[in-house]
């Protein structure tokens, strides 16, 4: 946040404030009838499902302006959204965005946060079709719905899993959360100053991880590609654990992964060495991954192998047999709901 | 907020908080084929337009708990996007419900906060079909989207009044805000104390229309039955110079309303007088009255006359004769947007 060059909302007004942040945003989609500018925006789907998510994001609860860069957190704020809709297997379409902000903020903060939300839109093809915004006594609220489309056929929800379906997962697991540890070790060293360049060299992926994530459009693609249509997904948002859960109790499943074939990449292991954590929780449980959690039955074993980034991690069970993580050594973990917060308190 | 019977939410878990405010909420439209329990909710909509409008709210800014029970909060925050979407023309089907929670909320007051959406939900036959809840460190946060659908050729923008239209709005203005300003000035004389019961008698009026109001679905009906498709319309959430000045703008027009003709409730009247305030200025600026204000061709003054509640206040003029109010006087006072929070300040 810059001091000089700083123009006041108020001096806009809200609708100023609206106007500025929107402008020269031209609709992308065939389906975008209307954006922003009316009570509602308007879509027109043909014989497509509609999709429809949303997230709200809490100054203070799910970001920490001390370290993460607006433009950023715009662009994180839109990726979570998207990630939900490829979850489903469908193909994000619109968001609108709702922003409660602060007098602590200027216009040319909003137009780095929208920036980022811009360029995330314009990378996955999305238009900003609405929003609300409102001024904050609290610091910032950032509340995104994204509306998608899919082929009614197409559609996957987490109720799917059937027994010896194979589990996947796409990327790695474990390095937004071990970026997140990064950044709150550099914030405690550099309590007070300002200005401080903190020293990031060999962890750039664990950064970019936790900074700028990516939603799993690749995946999708390939999948659609390889005639694959997963029984069951989820986006990796709370933690591998978490999700699984999730899938095996609305698929009335049991499971059972195994240590060894949880992908990690070697940055999120070296950091995880530093810190003296446990690296098998981080990627277990350290969320914000974004990376797409599937099930497919035993017969698309070479087909789904098949796809770069995507990893057979173990398989569903019967529910009488529970959902465990095999270890290295032989022993059989449940699994637990700890989830990111949990970790960090 | 009653301190016997409280569950702390953290008991819960956000998901057990979740499983249990979304308990036994049937979905009511064909159009809503899945709802809460999944990444994205799914919706099917044949060869209609789909409409999207969202709203967020922040304690501090757009309530206090100080006097507005969490029911009627709810059902307030759902009762302003329905608004949005009838201002269309639109039908609203489906609401996805965001919830911002600090530890001194119980789940019985999320409870309470639910039921009132449920209540607004139930009457405009409007399913929940997802939505997000997070903890909070500042009170609560509250963003509701709202997806509904259109006739194509049906579908109302703010663009589209013409020259010699006439101005029409339903209902009576400032209520809204004189009940506000009501509840204000109990607050201030009952400062302090707890389970006050201030008098109200006689106001109930102003009290219902600030706490508990209504989308204009009625009016919406009314005006197909007349076989009227207004020319622009709005709801009037800022109040009526504010969103005149919007169907102005947009459509290029210029206006004139006429004081005479604007449609105001004895008690808002008697209320401004107790207060020594200028009630031609609550009941333009006012502002969160959500009553429709729109514009139809000459020819339709007859049709749009004859449905209860509907009065014609002006007409719609070239752009250049600029948007004035004709006072009883015979003065005419540009309109200015001065909207309801500056009048709050």
């Amino acid at each position: 946040m810059e001091e000089n060059n700083r123009t006041e909302i108020a001096s806009l007004g809200e609708f100023g404030l609206i106007e500025r942040l929107t402008a020269e945003m031209p609709l992308v989609n065939k389906s975008s009838c209307k954006g922003v500018g009316d009570d509602a925006a308007v879509m027109h789907y043909g014989d497509k499902a509609t999709l429809v998510t949303t997230d709200l994001l809490l100054e203070g609860v799910h970001f920490d302006l001390t370290y993460v860069p607006l433009a950023h957190l715009g662009y994180k704020a839109a990726i979570v959204n998207f990630s939900d809709i490829y979850a489903m297997n469908g193909t994000p379409r619109q968001i609108t965005v709702s922003l409660g902000v602060s007098k602590r903020f200027s216009v040319e903060d909003m137009e780095q946060l929208y920036a980022g939300i811009r360029m995330a839109c314009a990378n996955y093809n999305v238009d900003i079709v609405g929003g609300d915004t409102t001024s904050s006594m609290t610091g910032l609220t950032i509340s995104i719905t994204c509306i998608g489309e899919a082929d009614d056929n197409k559609i996957v929800y987490r109720n799917g899993a059937k027994e010896n379906d194979l589990i996947c997962v796409s990327g790695d697991l474990g390095a937004a959360y071990m970026g997140l540890q990064l950044l709150e070790r550099e914030k405690v060293a550099f309590a007070g100053q300002t200005d401080f360049t903190p020293e990031f060299g060999g962890k750039e992926y664990l950064l970019e991880r936790q900074l700028k994530p990516e939603a799993r459009r690749d995946i999708i693609e390939a999948l659609d590609k390889a005639g694959i249509v997963p029984t069951a997904m989820m986006d990796i948002s709370d933690g591998l654990s978490s999700e699984l859960l999730h899938i095996c109790k609305q698929s009335n499943a049991g499971c059972r992964v195994y240590e060894e074939r949880i992908p990690i990449d070697y940055q999120t292991a070296i950091m995880a060495e530093e810190l003296n954590m446990n690296l098998v929780t981080a990627a277990l449980n350290g969320g914000e991954d974004y990376e797409l959690l599937f099930t497919v039955p035993l017969t698309m074993h070479d087909a789904v192998s098949a796809i770069p980034g995507v990893k057979v991690i173990g398989h569903i069970t019967a529910p009488s047999l529970g959902s465990y993580l095999l270890t290295r050594d032989g022993n059989e973990i449940l699994l637990r709901a700890q989830g990111w917060n949990s970790l960090n308190e």
